[in-house]
């Protein structure tokens, strides 16, 4: 209990010949690092959730692109491995396409690639005294998924929010949906939340709608894996349901995500692609479905939240101005 | 695939000096009978969920009875035990006053114990045929814990609609939540489904409202352990949340279940009591809270089915005639 927070080389860094990651499939049981010799291998810790979380998998792209490059591979087709690795998070492509504007040097790639990493954990704290702004004194807050500093690279969205919410002494408990099938809530939030000494308690994710209607819960904040233009929300599958009940009790609906999870490209959901995993994931016994995100639209979102600031609707604006507006220190990357 | 339906003597059956369940802790994986020499170990059945399901442990706690007078226990004793075994589910406390209530000998008291077995299962035939009437052709229908036979000592409330709903060809698919954190969709609906050839996908139970929203489910069916005099329904956890994403989805939302589950003594969901269960079903790493219920409320109820009919609100009304009114046939069992 109380220990302390994880270092971001400790979730993901580019060592001269490798990648290396946390293994957040062997979490909470096992802290051990995974290694990376190549962009596949890369992609492979991506798409087998080794390294999870769209932000983060946005840092790791960028370490596998760099580390491409260190090792004379051929750099279109490892920015496609690992952009192909996973369909829903916009952040893969962001941070490829952030790499391939730059000086293509191995050392150039590798100080820009850790540049990201930085400037995502940067933003998180950025957003996360936002969001906590959003929260009043005696919050009991509900999330979804794992949105903490093992999703970014380093403190967390959505859960760097309430890390920063209880450092003000404003937020007493955090309920933490276990997050079928894959249980990250269960598995890395609560583990996250015990070594940040935060009171909190893990549900069945069917038991928030029962908790809402008792006026248990004040606030639901959640991460984002992509955002469109409009303001509908991929984020991992349940979040949606989260958002019809909270409006339905007329709780605030948080979306904690920084600017690289907006995708202006995409017009709305519609046009977000849904990762089906396997069914396995939900039994390995009889015939299932394993939708792995879902679309909330914008009108059940009462803020989307950036390291920017409070973005609310009408989205279509909020998002664009977040977009196009370079924050204080980071003109110079954003091309 | 399409093995036959169970009987209820596979369910749940009185021997001279035994209570004989199917063991459903075991399912899928094995077919086991559990023995009960006593009526505290009848309580400890239902109490470990070896037996469960509202129906079904009203009649268990019938036979731990009627055991009870066959091997001379105290009768009062007997009935407070098995009572107390489970607080939500109205079943118990019903069957137990309706063995009260007649020819106290051994002999009768079993013959009444099996009539109220039988008498389950009949009600589950009339409220199947009058829920599937509430289908249309082509309905994909999704279901939440298990609501069957292993529910009911046979056929099934809400998973006999479906049954019967198939046979008349109008059910093209079944969605299953696996209904954490025992998973009793996945473990005992999936298979319950499959010996019925009825085809069905588990799905992970916050999936169910992305499914909704792209127009996958046509018709929401459920049990219930306890349905008040206002028509407030408690059922397994998650139940509510079905209901409030139904109603934003604009779907039908079916609660099926017998006269013996409706509670006019209790007005309204807040007299219900509802079971907290050990943490250690959630997560044994983390704290954890473990409502085993919720109540849904009324106005989010289409329709309650019984096998006296289909009871539309104001349910004050309609489920009071729903009770007194005796079914044919019925009658003289009813005091």
């Amino acid at each position: 209990m109380g220990r302390r927070d994880l270092e971001p080389h400790e979730i993901a860094r580019l060592e001269d010949d490798r990648v290396v990651f946390l293994d957040q499939r062997l979490l909470p049981d096992e802290e051990a690092e995974l290694e990376c010799r190549s962009s596949a291998d890369v992609a492979e810790a991506i798409r087998t959730l080794a390294v999870r979380g769209a932000p983060l998998i946005g840092v790791a792209a960028a370490y596998g692109y760099a580390l491409a490059a260190a090792r004379g591979e051929d750099p279109v087709r490892a920015a496609e491995t690992l952009v192909a690795a996973r369909p829903t998070a916009v952040n893969l492509a962001w941070a490829v396409e952030e790499m391939e504007r730059g000086d293509q040097s191995p050392e150039a790639l590798a100080e820009q690639a850790r540049a990201i990493h930085a400037d995502e954990v940067e933003r998180c704290r950025q957003m996360a005294e936002h969001a906590a702004d959003l929260l009043s004194p005696g919050a009991r807050a509900l999330t979804h998924c794992n949105a903490g500093g093992l999703a970014t690279g380093g403190y967390g969205s959505a859960l760097g929010a309430l890390k920063t919410a209880f450092a003000r002494g404003i937020l007493d408990y955090v309920f933490v949906d276990e997050t079928r099938p894959l249980l990250q809530g269960s598995r890395l939030t609560a583990w996250e939340l015990e070594r940040a000494g935060i009171p909190h308690g893990v549900i069945a994710d069917s038991a928030a709608a029962a908790l809402m209607a008792r006026g248990e819960v004040t606030h639901v904040l959640t991460g984002a894996d992509r955002i469109a233009a409009n303001g509908d929300t991929a984020n991992k599958i349940g979040t949606y349901a989260l958002a019809v009940l909270a409006s339905h009790h007329g709780l605030p609906f948080y979306v904690v995500a920084p600017t690289s999870t907006i995708d202006l490209a995409t017009p709305s959901g519609a046009g977000i692609p849904i990762e089906e995993r396997d069914a396995g994931e939900v039994t390995e016994r009889f015939a299932a479905r394993n939708p792995a995100f879902d679309v909330t639209p914008a009108e059940l979102i009462t803020a989307v939240v950036t390291e920017r600031g409070v973005h609310r609707a009408p989205f279509e604006e909020s998002l664009h101005e977040a977009v196009r507006k370079p924050a204080r220190g980071e003109a110079e990357r954003v091309a």
